[in-house]
């Protein structure tokens, strides 16, 4: 009897079934903005609009993320990188899955995204860049936290104390102050159409 | 203009919505036993089955894991209690994205695994024991590595020199060298249908 186990055939379920299986080609959507530039509103009502689709999605964000995987990480720049690596290394295993995976985090710094593009494959990974001057983020702020940041209260904070760096070449540039949320969505949808992530061959 | 973005309505999809979508009830698999045991093979030869009759689901195992996510981990106790952490977390993600996940790590501590069930909601940790004995793991040794810890060259290793606490009451028991691998499959599938993990209804 022991002997049978010798040759016990493992069958590897892979990216390719997975996405078949979904109707879509797998991919990261990152969000990436000045704290209220809109990220996180516009990356939900992408994921709606996609699930109203039928889509098999995933939105990481600060609440599902800092809270569980991320405990325990802070805001040093060392944190910062580990932070968004381990969001990162979660995006390629939700694409691995076969899901279009939203994140939304102001993740500031080019070298820490450039990162997350490289663990990925070629057109996994889709840079957002949510747009929006810091002067209508900071009216807006709707946590109050800019007015912490000027006041000192919270330090390095990115627009005020800490550098945010535009991305130069973002597969979506969305200018967020100046289409509505429902043109915003569209404008993303738009692009997942027109290169194939939404059709159901992969 | 810019008022109209005050009044922007963020639809959130909810972990319901997106388990409908796949016509069954998210939970992790957690399959614990000693190296050799068989973990990481029963649980592929599951996930096939399960994508076969077009589940959507994910394994976590050492190699999409260690490599990535948990990269930087080693195997102190501290680093051990972190990867299991860690996995739970991601897991739990998982779930939230409406799927079944599977994880093969020998997770060999008490303690950590039911820390894990405790960050996820009743019904959605699925113990599953792989209990195959120590002599019938070593002689398998399907990687040299029992060789290696009975010579010294591995410290710490669970069930030589390091201890494997057993679940005392595990969802699933599998004996893993009294049956066959397909035997072992349908055990699992049948606790997953009989427990209604596997219906359209959620």
């Amino acid at each position: 009897m022991s002997t049978k186990h010798l040759t016990w055939h493992t069958p590897q379920v892979t990216k390719l079934q997975r996405a078949r299986l979904k109707a879509q080609k797998p991919a990261i959507l990152w969000f990436t903005g000045l704290s209220g530039s809109g990220k996180s509103t516009i990356a939900n009502a992408v994921e709606a609009e996609l699930v109203t689709r039928g889509h098999h999605t995933y939105l990481l964000d600060g609440d599902n993320i800092r809270l569980g995987l991320n405990r325990g990480l802070g805001f040093s720049d060392r944190d910062r990188v580990e932070n968004i690596r381990r969001i990162g290394e979660v995006g390629k295993l939700f694409v691995d899955a076969g899901m279009i995976v939203l994140s939304a985090f102001i993740s500031p710094f080019q070298a820490d995204r450039e990162q997350v593009r490289g663990v990925v494959e070629q057109g996994e990974f889709i840079e957002v860049f949510v747009d929006t001057p810091l002067a209508i983020c900071e009216a807006r702020d709707p946590k109050g936290l800019y007015r912490k940041a000027r006041s000192g209260e919270i330090p390095n904070f990115t627009g005020i104390s800490s550098p945010y760096e535009a991305p130069t070449t973002p597969e979506i540039w969305l200018r967020g102050e100046q289409m509505s949320l429902e043109e915003l969505v569209a404008s993303v949808l738009s692009y997942l159409e027109e290169r194939g992530y939404l059709v159901g061959e992969v």
